[in-house]
């Protein structure tokens, strides 16, 4: 069948994967390849590595790796940069992981010289195009085997079927159908399906799993600084820190303030609408802290000019194009913007919100000279305004003495 | 000088357009129409009238308008169906009354054969370009008073001095320093200056006037429903209301719940950055909502569309060209992707918070038959997924199949 | 198969669109209603009526609709008051064409109770996409018939071969292979394929039909004038013309002077590029006069704006997303631009080249009073221009003081 | 008078620029060092010398400087490399030469220490604005003198009247009224005023003085070849050259075949429309090369951001803005999608036209395996249209079904 010998399946050690992870040994008759990321989402590696074993995958075809500091500085670092928020809202916390995904995949594809890789993304939603077009991006020729989009387990209990006929063990708990699925990383954690899947009616608390309920946090607010070098994060309160543990400590205060829960219907790049549930504690905090930091750093035509690239830039990534060329002359563009991003920005944590209070950086724009209503010692002529209305305002009048 | 013989000035009523007042009888030895617009700032109207009436302005030419409604109809509203924020954050609450107040003056200088129009706003702000370029868009002949930018009053002890000195009563909290500068009307209240110049120090709590502190609401969320047609709110919770009823209704709400705070670093478009509170409690709640009820009645091409136009129009209105063409064909796309945002959006409000949680639409364009996980009956056929990112992919493929 | 008991046929009554007639008699065992329409490629259409006759059509499923009016006045017209270039100089021929040969293929499908179109467009290309966009924009639930994509006729020699087998007519000069494939239509004629596939080779002048070679027209210049209201030209040389009469008379012009030759290499929507040949006489001719009339009577604000937008416009059209909600709205934010773009443009027409060399228009916005070099009797205040400067200088400054 | 001790003016050594270096040291009192740049205006400088040393200039200030590589090199190629050209037509010769012309104004200011720069453009005009807005960011602090603002001749009688004067010697034919006022430097030649001021009468032939009437140009078409590296033009017909020879050798090619005359009305910053009259003949052959090496080695992706961002970046260059951060940004992202803009285009030039005829490249993406109609050995599978048009058409399709 299509003469694939050997296959590269990301591999969680979950039911799904693991039916996958069968289904291609069965089908495809090839050896499989396991890789295993550490991106952050709470849940021991370890098991899937003997999961692995129990399906026969020989030692050196377990790959096992923690990115999660090449998932917070190359891929949510940057993104961050931009500001990017799908559809007004939406931190792209599952849009940013997978072309890091995809990029081991590729890797490990030549390194073991397989000849496919495999994921466990629907044929309805938008993971399996990003996975599918960064996996192109990097590897041409790469085959790719999406089982969901090929076999005809199309239920829960079909699949389970199926898992228990192939002596897969099904845990307990995963033999109802379970009531929505989530998908997890540093950045955030997102649910979808199920009790979810009518937008009236409110995601229910028992959803989240990454926040408390803005009602149970903290009465006092909490305040708290980060400091910023070069448009990226690298302290908090004034502890140095990587990418990955900055975001993770956010994370923790994000948790207990509960600080980036987000219900949205959103449109996929399939055509449809879904609605999500998003927690980005961290992210949230993060996000607000840039943009903070932005607010006196950088010049306005190279903010506006940012905030109109950003809806593109997201759109991009949320679509999984992270490795096309305007995606990265996009960043290219950001990036040119954030040298002198650097400073302190200072915010308050309370209920479910974080703002920013403060900011000072070496590299401030702002000039309370300027600004100030006081005598200003000449920094400002007001005369000024004056030909500056007129001449802006000269267009408009010629409009209007033709249009009168 | 200039030869001006009528002026119709913008008048509040407060000390300086009072000193204003009488600084142009004095000046430009002219008569003065004054105009005093209810924009819904919470503030008594008559004693306008008196004060007028006590510097020698006759009955007729003193013009008291209610704008209220014209206000949200108008511009209010139109501004919300582009979701506009500049800057990523400013609900534009200043930004959107000018050109209001300058199309009233301008009618009623025909009305009253006035050759010029006069405003108190400084040469450092951004309101003198919204009046001027909003009074010249619609009558190019105009002229235009900005008596800050004239006179040699520079200090605050000097425009005291000034009114003593023309028996201009100067109420005792005006003797002192004012902590700040405010600006006021149904859509928000922004304050500046002073102790809110150093951009590191969290704005006091006094500065806000129109929310209660998130600390200090109540420890119950409260639930509540807007009701939009085509693109525009129209009940609140069931009841029908009128824009300005409604806007004003979820002033109230938000005032509790203590929705709407920002601290903002911006941009202003005379070139220098400033620092702003703004509390926009109503328009916070109402933005969200209109966002709720596009995700499920707008499609995707128009959403986007909307979102990258959006910075634009937003910087438009900030900039003053509310009557300029580019923001007029602006609203035009806009106003055309509104048609079928129609329904109903249920928001949760608490300690500072709007979160739309649920949506609903006869005109909803999100599809539970499309997006479920179980069986969808044939309403998508997986296999096109394939097809779909092939040939998204395909360019990116020939792409690194040259630069290998 | 598929249960589809009556398609309708784009039917050019051409060699291919007759097997594609046969075949879905053949394969689907269903009735075929044709349809032909006249855009002005200036072939006579009545054969195609005999043709369809021999293959067993009944007359009332035989349509042959002269769309030239509708097809200038609702779609070129309407995309020329964008100034729509793809790629910079592709002035959209066949782009523009497919949705209105769509819209009419579901009406006929409604009259007809047919349950599916078809088409004769290949899998590789634009068209294919652009008619089934157009055709389940208008009715989501149509079947669509690419035969192309079905069949295994997948080289000249098995097409005629399959045509002799079911008594099709084959031409003599269809035997051989075709050096180049063509569409036509009032706007233009393209070629693409066969000689033209090697990007390196100039276009042989034999491919070239609707215009003479530049070396051969005329040696003295033809000047001619355009008159347009509200963006839609009206009148050739004073006299007044309906929009397909104007573009006809255009086209005459424009193939005596050689003018509208483009040899391009374009990027396709699915994915690779293609080398093609325009030739778009009347269209580059009215495309140039457009912009001249707009250079006098479009405000810079609105002038610019339609310049960012364009770009995004062609794309839409090229990629056939003629009839989605983006195209709508961009085409609203154009044409509210376009109320006051009257007047007359003056051009010569020269050896392959048309050039704007005069405008004038009751609506025109230039100014000599203001632009004049001369005394200018105080329209313009020379001094305004030095607070115009310094403002639009003041941000750059406080960059250049953080920066040094 | 504002305590200014020594400026450096930009002194072309024409009639209006001595005028103005008379009235600097009249006026102001203070020394004057002057700055002639060669840009290949074409114009011998060694007289600009002679004027200078006649008017009391020591030998160590007066500056002449050949910056004609650098002009190329550093500011039109970049800008080549976005396809600017202004309001669709405008190949921006003028306005790229401001930023140069500052940059050096503001290095021989350091150099000379002189607390000002002067210029010789007028109050009405974009080059006042160009030079002042990149002369403020690189010396915040620098005072600039335009004396064309400040002075009250303002009429051409008045300033022959104050040469005489001031024994400054007047050409006999600058005594008249010039017809035109023109700008020339490698890029192009402008000209603006006087006989072209009303926009419906032809620019008389005589206006032109850089290119032949294409009715005067050869009889036969002349091909040529011009090599691209990384998106810049290295050789013409195979011979390596430096950027301004290229430019150089490509103007003596457009002037031979009247190629680059463009007659437009356009939009000032300033707020008014000015009718110009420009000679771009290397300039726009080479842009016309430069999109065709595009054609073949620009990813879909790429081109089409970069024509998406064109016209802003274009407008601000054409406003004055090079030095602003986010022309930049813009750069940054135009100059990496560049790498692999390397190759080779063939142009066939014809009374008054540039056409691309052939292009090549080691980097090609064009792909004649995918795109021939005839077997293309698996390259492309027709069937994955199908799913492509299918999910591209499912936000329409549920529109439909939603508004029937």
């Amino acid at each position: 069948m299509s003469g694939i010998k050997r296959v590269v399946l990301a591999y969680s050690g979950g039911l799904d994967t693991s039916v996958i992870l069968k289904w291609l040994q069965v089908t495809y008759n090839c050896e499989v390849v396991t890789f295993t990321a550490d991106l952050g989402q709470g849940e021991e590696l370890e098991p899937a590595r003997d999961k692995a074993r129990l399906m026969g995958i020989p030692e050196e075809h377990i790959y096992i790796d923690d990115l999660r500091e090449e998932f917070v500085r190359d891929f949510v670092f940057p993104m961050m940069r931009a500001n990017a928020r799908y559809e007004g809202d939406y931190l792209l916390g599952t849009s940013i992981a997978r072309p890091l995904i995809s990029k081991r995949l590729i890797e490990i594809a030549r390194e073991t010289n397989a000849d496919a890789i495999a994921h466990g993304a629907t044929g309805k939603g938008n993971d399996q195009v990003r996975f599918e077009l960064s996996a192109y991006a990097l590897d041409p020729d790469i085959k790719v085997i999406a089982p969901w989009r090929e076999w005809d387990l199309n239920s829960r209990t079909a699949l389970i079927a199926w898992a228990e006929k192939h002596q897969i063990p099904v845990p307990k708990d995963k033999r109802g159908e379970s009531p929505f699925s989530t998908d997890a990383n540093l950045l955030h954690t997102s649910s979808e399906g199920k009790v979810l899947e009518d937008p009236w009616e409110e995601t229910p608390d028992y959803v989240y799993s990454r926040t408390v309920n803005p009602e149970d946090a903290p009465d006092e607010p909490e305040y708290i600084t980060i400091d910023f070098e070069k448009g990226d994060g690298i302290a908090l309160n004034g502890k140095a820190m990587s990418p990955a543990m900055l975001l993770t400590a956010l994370n923790d205060l994000g948790r207990t303030h509960g600080i980036g829960r987000l219900d949205l219907v959103e449109n996929r790049f399939v055509g449809m609408k879904s609605r999500g549930m998003y927690e980005t504690p961290g992210g949230e905090i993060y996000a607000r802290a840039h943009r903070g930091i932005e607010q006196i750093t950088l010049d306005r035509g190279a903010a506006h000019l940012k905030d109109e690239l950003m809806p593109r830039y997201a759109e991009l990534i949320y679509n999984g194009f992270w490795f096309a060329p305007e995606r990265e002359m996009l960043q290219a563009a950001i990036d040119h913007s954030q040298e002198r991003v650097s400073g302190t920005v200072r915010l308050k944590l309370y209920k479910g919100s974080a703002h920013v209070v403060g900011r000072k950086s070496p590299n401030s724009l702002y000039s309370e000279r300027h600004v100030t209503f006081e005598d200003d010692a000449g920094a400002y002529d007001q005369k000024d305004a004056q030909g500056f209305i007129k001449l802006n305002a000269l267009r408009l009048r010629l409009l209007a003495q033709r249009d009168r």
